[in-house]
């Protein structure tokens, strides 16, 4: 073969199988390689370490497989500096720009590996030197939080790319560093290894996720809960406004169908006669939901229809009395929508965006649209759990990337009771 | 058009949708009607009446929609006695013979009307007089149970057919009889209309089911339980086995998985130092699979396995324990077999159609097959509830005729602890 | 009962179960009634007519059961003029305005009945007299396409209300007029009766499918497509491009996804020498994803791209080239998004709208959310059919109160191949 | 740690992941190891090698190590002869005996490697000398086909062992081979490694499924097809008949539904004056699938009704007039059954067996139950494709055990003709 290059793989490669991945990839995108040096981790803490020469035929399919390992955590042993472009206009990024993972990132410039800052999958990564500073941003657009005398990196949206932005090119001189699965089961995350969960048995299941809660909170972390209208029509709307309410949330992330059928259950829950249980529905009710729509427009959003005692509880009420912010990201099928819905959806993403930073443990319940959204801006480091009684969803959420999260397929209506149930529990 | 015959449809016909149907029955199939007759019931508890006459361009015609109207309980106006004709052969039954539906039928013999014994759907109806009683049967072959010195009728699967057996055919002199829905929902009961819940709130299904085992409990009903082994797999294991030890659960009615798969977390559950919990569970455990079959077959059957006290917890276990009847169906996926599992499906079906007959309320719990060979054999007036996290599932074994049953989609894993909870939670 | 008011309902009230509704939604609500006259009509198209006096303890138990028959087609027997109120301020509406259903629907101004313009589900009725009308908007706030010297009466989605409007409120002086399901199945739409074809011959009722479009486009109607992105991983791409091509999609209507994917495939299809039939895919290809979205940014968009002989075949090539009109509506979950993608919900959601009322015949493919979204815009008069391998997806279509919407749970990528072969067969 | 042994492994052993699932399993049961030697296949064709020294705690570990890794294709590096003891009684296996997996499995006996005759999962393995071979009889206590001088080894389902069998027990020289998943993908087999395809263009997919059955038949091998009814309901019965009459498919294996549906279709299908292509169809047609069963069982089974003339179309129709061998299974949710159906689930699975251990190519056609049976008995070197709708179905398929079987969701109905367009095509 006519060109070659040395790359690296370390830390836990075998259980990760980021070994076997790495192998198969080069053989199936027509290359081959030498294991140039082998260390196997034996027990279960110890760390493993590969070097392998990988070749190829000519320098754009061996491109290609680098870039592909880079994907995968196998970096290039021979490190030189990143390649930096500046952005030809607003929006545009230059030709041949590095197209993010999630996973932690560091970028090396002038000799040095840097951190990248706010890592999310599908982004330009942003260099930034002293000099530059003072017109820097996130990748929303927006100002990073903090930052020193030396140079930065961070990651921008496409849409968020300036004309001028200095963007990384190349793979070269990057690191991609995929979380380990470490192989012993310590602690309350222990279980989550990633992967669905439809044989594991449910209560147990949600006894351990209770449990990774309550170790976010015990460390100050931030809880997400990213939420669908089913969990209102299934019942959990109470359990739910609780959770809030007894700080094991600590933001939202929802649409404006869930916020109208929490304000609904308010406004017309019991007005027509109907047992709270509510076993014999009411007639539609689509007359409600429209109606409840027009009513918070009326009173001009939703602080002020809780402000003025229009509204006296749920979830958008627990939220508001509480100071536990929310994002309701608008769409396309909404009614309305109320005052709150941020209707632009790059708005909207960025809302959210800041939102997925900030959180440390992520609850993803019966909703895909929103799911997705907020598993796009996080890094693979965030803890997640999605929660939906369609496999096809939960499969669906778990594949786009986020190796890290645990699925359950399991009734909503069901699962946030028994949360809640093993929380309160433990507390007392 | 050329024929023409008067049918009467009375009880909650519009409710029930029962005159909607004859209506667009008629139509669909050809005919047309005229209504003779039509009182409406103006409050919840009064019935209506209506009779149409119904014509057709020829008699075949007629016949085809007057069969279709008996099915839906639209009765012709000028009774005549039954057709008999005597079965030419075992499992032969004459052509034209009236094929049952699972609603509570009559059938007129010598002017008199008597109930069908052991209703249930797709049977043909025998009708014995006095002297031939010695010799009679019921659907599954065996002896009825009781009878008095009047002619009696009962059904017969075709396989249970002899020759000379008297059986109905056409559709003079039958009676059919659908339930009504009543208008009101009182009692636990009320809420059990049909359909498929997805939109109801869980928990407080969950709690209206528990009721409804309470009232049959309280009437000196019969609760069967029809499971498939997801259920052991989600964890609900322990809380079944509480139920049947606690006598909410009198008959049982499953496969060989579901045997083997309770009887293998009682042998192999914490041999491997697993946590009971199961959170992570041991390879693959086909090994466990077929040793636990392999052992139980060794100490001579489930019965024995508890007596010299190999098994000591578990579904299997309690029912033993207390003398709770179950019925093992085997199928072709089967490993081992069990010693006690059914191999013959007739003979299977005979067995699950006496427990069947018996059952006052049937709870299917996460499985197809064994769901819908019982609903097979129920009559319509037997209240079912089934359970499953597969939409289609519940709506599949709704639709096939058991317009009485309440469908929920839901967990069972999380299912079944809490209605133990509720059952348990009331008595105290 | 105190008080009481007579309705009237016409039409195929048997066959479209309107009579049945009524009677069981006047009980369900607590009141009761008396059948006054009822003329059965007793041919495949003679009509049927019914006049029920509703009684009710209270006013409000009334006015709520009358509200509901409305809404199914009741329609009170003694009109008088619909009451009309202004609205307060920008976006509120009076209280207790009516919403409206996707029926045709009438409203009584002046002695005089006339068409609601534009009907869609869950909007105001805005009256506008002789003098008013130069300011006259239609429900996405655009301008109504024709009026005469009349009151015009049409529909506004809350969010474009406008101070000053004059809006419907209570339910009287209101016509609604639910479509007749015709007992014969004439015609290609014959079959296209509403529900969820699962056990239906798919190659048939594909036929039918083409049958329809075929007839829609001999009566000069419009096409709408609206495509999810399973379509072109499901390898239907080309046949959907050669359907645009031909002529038989008039109009688009897709998300960020949709696009990308389809001009990703032109791009990067075949650059890694995967060949052309995909059957082994390159490496995760998140990296394609992005990397067409910045090549189209960079070419200034969709339609610039196709000018400069960058992308050169696919759906929105020929969507371009062809003169079929696409809405791209954004989503929170779009990476880019594309130039041409309309973020703003409110102004994608006008854009759909305007699309919905143009078309003659709807097609939903694989789409979940745009489905509902296009739903949400529709009269019941256009027909619809949706196709989705997910017979959630399917149901949660037809029921969000599109009964006219004929659902088929197949494969997207069997079905577009198999119905374009049906239709330019019949075309030779 | 006190004990070890030492495993090798060979073969495609990082391409299959064989060395991953090795290296995981040893350190998930608490064990650790040592790689002594390691050589990797660099290029696509050349294989791997590995040695492994394993080491646990105490014995009983390290055995369940030992067995796990057998299970996954890693052979102790000292082989000793296999330990055989006979069996106590009918039916009852000794303590500790083998259960198979489905890989190709060799004995050592004597010093000699001896395959494993009928590999099927979940066995026990029986050896016979050569003066015991005349009382030998394989997995389904049938005679085995052929056999010479030396010692055979053949598997026993639990239910056939019989008292004196020689079973093997323990792991010690036992030799498991799974297939290797080669490299490249040339070949119409290229494309079916495994897994579950929903993102794979339907149409190409099916094209190679076509080409798959060219070559088995190119080269003598026997098609076997396992279908459920909903084959028939979604219209591709006439296509099906046309495989069989055809030649393409060998051999048909199926339950009495399907057997029912199809010969309903050819009794009634058109009786009723419904068109052909069946979209409206009959009153729910109950009473013709109890009045098919009732005209069957009255002409004396399937082959006498095709022989008298009272059937003359359809799969089964095909089946006896070109002597394409079929089994019915029986269920307990069958009506009748048909004179035909195996009642007894020991019986059919042993015709079943039969037929599985026959084929050289598989198509299961949604049907869960049916190829779950057929499942079970196939060696995993057997090519086999499971097409289905419901994707929970295909990956529960390919999650039993069968790591060769390719997964296909799409719709049976537009699947049959678009393959059998397929094949036709390509013999002109």
């Amino acid at each position: 073969m006519a060109v070659s290059r040395t790359v690296e793989l370390d830390g836990h490669i075998i259980d990760s199988g980021m070994m076997e991945t790495s192998f198969r990839t080069i053989m199936e995108m027509g290359g081959s390689f030498e294991v140039e040096e082998f260390q196997i981790g034996r027990s279960k803490t110890e760390e493993s370490y590969a070097r392998l020469l990988v070749e190829a035929d000519d320098e754009d399919t061996l491109q290609s497989i680098i870039h592909e390992l880079h994907q995968n955590g196998a970096n290039p042993a021979d490190p030189t500096d990143a390649t930096l472009e500046p952005a030809p206009a607003d929006q545009v990024v230059p030709k041949g720009f590095y197209s993010t993972t999630n996973h932690p990132t560091e970028i090396r410039v002038d000799g040095e590996w840097i951190d990248v800052e706010n890592i999310e999958m599908d982004c330009a990564v942003v260099v930034e030197d002293s000099e530059a500073r003072s017109a820097s941003e996130d990748s929303s657009g927006q100002s990073p939080r903090e930052h020193g005398d030396n140079p930065r990196a961070y990651t921008k949206v496409l849409n968020a790319v300036e004309e001028g932005d200095l963007i990384v090119t190349g793979s070269a001189g990057i690191r991609v560093n995929p979380p380990d699965r470490p192989r012993d089961s310590e602690g309350a995350f222990g279980f989550m290894q990633g992967g669905v969960s439809s044989e594991r048995p449910s209560e147990s299941t949600i006894r351990k996720i209770a449990g990774a809660i309550e170790e976010t909170k015990r460390e100050d972390g931030d809880v997400l809960a990213v939420c669908g209208p089913a969990l209102i029509h299934s019942g959990a709307r109470e359990d739910l406004a609780a959770l809030v309410r007894e700080g094991y949330i600590d933001m939202l992330s929802i649409g404006n169908g869930f916020a109208v059928h929490d304000l609904e259950r308010d406004l017309y829950g019991t007005s027509l006669g109907m047992d709270t249980e509510e076993l014999d529905h009411p007639r539609k009710g689509h007359k409600h939901h429209i109606y409840t729509i027009s009513e918070i427009i009326r009173a001009g959003g939703i602080e002020e229809a809780i402000e003025e005692g229009l509204v006296e509880s749920g979830v958008m009420y627990e939220c508001v009395r509480n100071d536990v912010p929310y994002v309701i990201a608008g769409s396309i099928r909404d009614d309305g929508p109320l005052p709150e819905t941020i209707t632009d959806a790059i708005e909207a993403q960025n809302a959210i965006r800041e939102q997925a930073h900030r959180a440390d443990f992520v609850m993803m319940l019966s909703t895909l649209l929103h799911s997705v959204a907020v598993g796009n801006c996080l890094p693979s480091t965030t803890r997640t759990v999605c929660v939906d009684i369609n496999p096809a969803t939960v499969t669906q959420l778990v594949d786009r990337g986020s190796a890290q999260a645990v699925g359950m397929v399991t009734d909503i209506g069901t699962f946030v009771p028994i949360l809640a149930e093993h929380l309160f529990d433990e507390r007392e």
